[in-house]
């Protein structure tokens, strides 16, 4: 790993002050050939200190000085703050290489700090997930990744397939005499109860993989039964909310939308919209092969419809349904019962839909367990609609549990059980003790993978270029 | 003006890092109710100085504090510099303001630097002429503004007309002996020497706005002589430059293009390239007037159309010409001229156009002084019609000329001028010492409007409000 000095713009483009980093031996030899200062200068100046400058013609700027090891990288570094001008930026930048640094590549500040073990390299991605954070949940993963509550449940998993190797290690010291010292069964229960763990945590990825990228929700129902207008009144209340937080954006195809600090993102099930008539089972069947797809679905029951038309929209979602599928029954339209919202005299007699029994009418005649009265035009239900979106997500983030985030976590930690589904049958058909302990140690090294104790440089290179430059 | 604690995110949304800003008194204390410093606190840390803390549940900061006066604003200050996710920088916002801090307006920064005397009001208008400067050009300006220099011209300016006004204000007080203490010939030199010199200012407006915003470029020339070439030819090498700097955009109507520094706008004169045969004289017409707007003017003149076809484009660009306008003669497609670039063997007498002779022969048939031999598709004489172009520009630049750049000090200067040629007139024409001292007042006023000395708060609200959130 090369030590030169390395330059970036460690912020974006635009606003009032840009960020341009440095770091290397000799780095602040080379501020130093850039940057006037009133006083002394930076190779002088102590670590953690602020200096203001000139640089000649071009900018006044402040200088954060800081000094090995003590900073980001564990490297000799500086934090130039000028004016956002990317005319300014630019020119910093090419006076910084004249002077001897190079710009450096995405990542590479980071990858230095791994390198100098200020953090291991799930606590480096976790620097990359964070900056990308957009909401409370994939913020709260990324953040407690990088403190490192993340690399320390791993590293328990890894000590207890040290400690099994060990044991196998010790009879393989000894294996002329042919004895077994280890004890096979306790051994085999160690192997279960790790195995166990390990596929505990690699099936936390489907749920740490959606709190980062959006949970998956999908809103099925007939043709007019609502759907757009209730997405639209969900947006419309997210959206005064997120446009407070500036950069975020919704250009994308799905809709995006933040409830209790967990993201869902709404698989567009616009192709019912258009259907009509004839072929109106066809866009009903689009729909519903959109369940598979989603980890929530909501199921819109058109109040004002006859009960029979509901019945094949609810038999097509009941059979599609994974065992983990979250299912949220809503009679919609509510407001347009008669009696809530119609301006003219109705008898309490014939008024339905306005309390718990006549709900639970409708639920039991169509087979339901429950169901939540919706009107998205008045807004009747949504915030019961939002919280039993949100309420098991939330939940399950606040139970403060280490989740997988990450794909290359993923695959390392199925690659570790694959390795310790071959210890467990290797110990129960009793194979040669070299060959189960090899196991182990591909187990061993797969874990190790994700902290980065061993890793090919490739991989590294591959993991340090999806961050941007500048971190 | 208020002096509660203020905080605004400083960098755009992006990036590896973002920048909070906070400032007034005891924004200290805010701070150390939101940041868990790993040592002591920033109440009681020294200026100029880096801690790291904990955001708790949000982030890993590193903030620098600035203690007052020795600050931005001349107030106490932090900057929390924390990964550039903005649903962090949402939270450390929100944090602030919930222990006291309010989000500060476009501006405040600079406002309160400029109310605690830490610069005059240009220099503070320079600040954000910095962050918006996009060429070596506009960049130089802003810089030397907020260096002091335009200031300096200017307090010099007032010092003059201060002085005529001593003189004239002595007299007054000695009004009932009726004398005339000043000697007004001298006065009469004096008004028309300061007279001159806020003119020759007040018209470096023009220059100094073209360097900020561009300066206008007209390519003009019948259908088909080449224009679009020229002008792809210009800013595919430029393109190639730009797109080194991060952030600039080019999506603008007009073309963009930096010469040498220099920023030119290419006026769009796209109309002629859609006329045909009969029209086509209309079409030149509309070219034509676009010489109005222009400083530049590029002529195209067809080398391979026959001479009496290129001189109604001559006669047309020669009436349009202001006295200032700068028109570079052109004979484009040079390309296309026999003997250089047909591939066959044409005899050496037949050949013209490749010799300064034959160019010669052509700008005195045609009656210009000189013309550039062009061929935008060889690139022959493009660098030497760059040049032409940006010479003149670069050169008036070097020469560290005070220009002004900004509406609002131009108006003040044009205010000022006319005061002084009604003190001149009144000089004149022997009016009473009062109403003379009166104009001499206001012409003060006028020039101290321009680095803030006397003006009402709702201009300074305008001139702030321009500025970007966090500066």
């Amino acid at each position: 790993m090369s030590s030169d000095c390395i330059c970036a713009p460690a912020t974006a483009p635009g606003g009032a002050i840009s960020i341009v980093r440095i770091s290397g031996a000799g780095c602040h030899d080379i501020i130093d050939s850039v940057v006037d200062f009133r006083h002394g200068n930076a190779a002088s100046a102590s670590g953690f200190s602020v200096k203001f400058g000139v640089v000649p013609e071009l900018d006044e700027v402040l200088v954060s000085i800081f000094k090995a090891p003590h900073s980001y990288t564990g490297e000799d570094m500086a934090e130039i703050s000028c004016h956002a001008s990317p005319f300014i930026v630019s020119g910093i930048l090419e006076r910084l290489c004249a002077a001897g640094c190079r710009l450096a590549r995405a990542g590479e500040f980071t990858q230095r700090a791994f390198v100098a073990g200020k953090m291991d390299l799930s606590q480096a991605e976790a620097v990359a997930d964070l900056i990308a954070s957009d909401s409370a949940a994939s913020h709260k993963l990324a953040f407690s990744q990088l403190r490192g509550a993340y690399s320390k449940k791993l590293r328990e998993l890894r000590s207890q397939i040290v400690e099994l190797s060990a044991l196998l290690e010790l009879e393989l010291d000894f294996s002329e005499e042919e004895v077994e010292f280890a004890d096979r069964s306790r051994l085999k229960s160690m192997v279960q109860e790790t195995l166990l763990e390990i596929q505990k945590l690699a099936e936390s990825f489907k749920l740490g993989n959606a709190f980062k990228k959006g949970i998956p929700v999908a809103i099925v129902g007939a043709v007019n039964s609502g759907k757009s207008t209730l997405l639209n009144a969900l947006l419309d209340e997210d959206r005064a909310i997120v446009s407070d937080i500036p950069g975020t954006t919704r250009d994308t195809v799905e809709e995006v939308l933040t409830l209790d600090g967990v993201k869902y993102r709404f698989i567009d099930t616009a192709g019912l919209r258009e259907t009509a008539d004839t072929v109106e089972q066809m866009g009903i069947e689009r729909s519903l092969n959109q369940i598979e797809q989603a980890s929530v679905v909501i199921v819109l029951l058109d109040a004002t419809a006859p009960l029979e038309a509901l019945t094949p929209v609810i038999e097509g979602v009941k059979a599609r349904l994974r065992p983990d599928t979250r299912v949220i029954w809503v009679r919609s339209k509510s407001d347009l019962l008669p009696g809530t919202k119609t301006g003219y005299y109705v008898p309490k007699t014939l008024v339905s839909g306005t309390n718990g029994n006549k709900i639970g009418a409708f639920c039991s005649q169509l087979g339901i367990p429950e169901a939540i009265e919706l009107s998205a035009l008045t807004g009747q239900g949504l915030d019961k609609l939002k919280e039993a979106i949100s309420k098991p997500d939330s939940d399950s983030l606040a139970a403060d549990a280490v989740l997988v985030t990450n794909q290359r976590h993923y695959d390392a930690l199925r690659r570790a059980a694959e390795d310790l589904k071959r210890v467990r049958s290797g110990l129960e058909s009793a194979l040669p003790t070299d060959l189960i302990a090899e196991e182990l140690r591909s187990g061993v090294s797969a874990l190790g993978e994700i902290f980065g104790e061993i890793l090919p440089d490739d991989i590294l290179g591959t993991v340090f270029s999806r961050f941007c430059v500048g971190k």
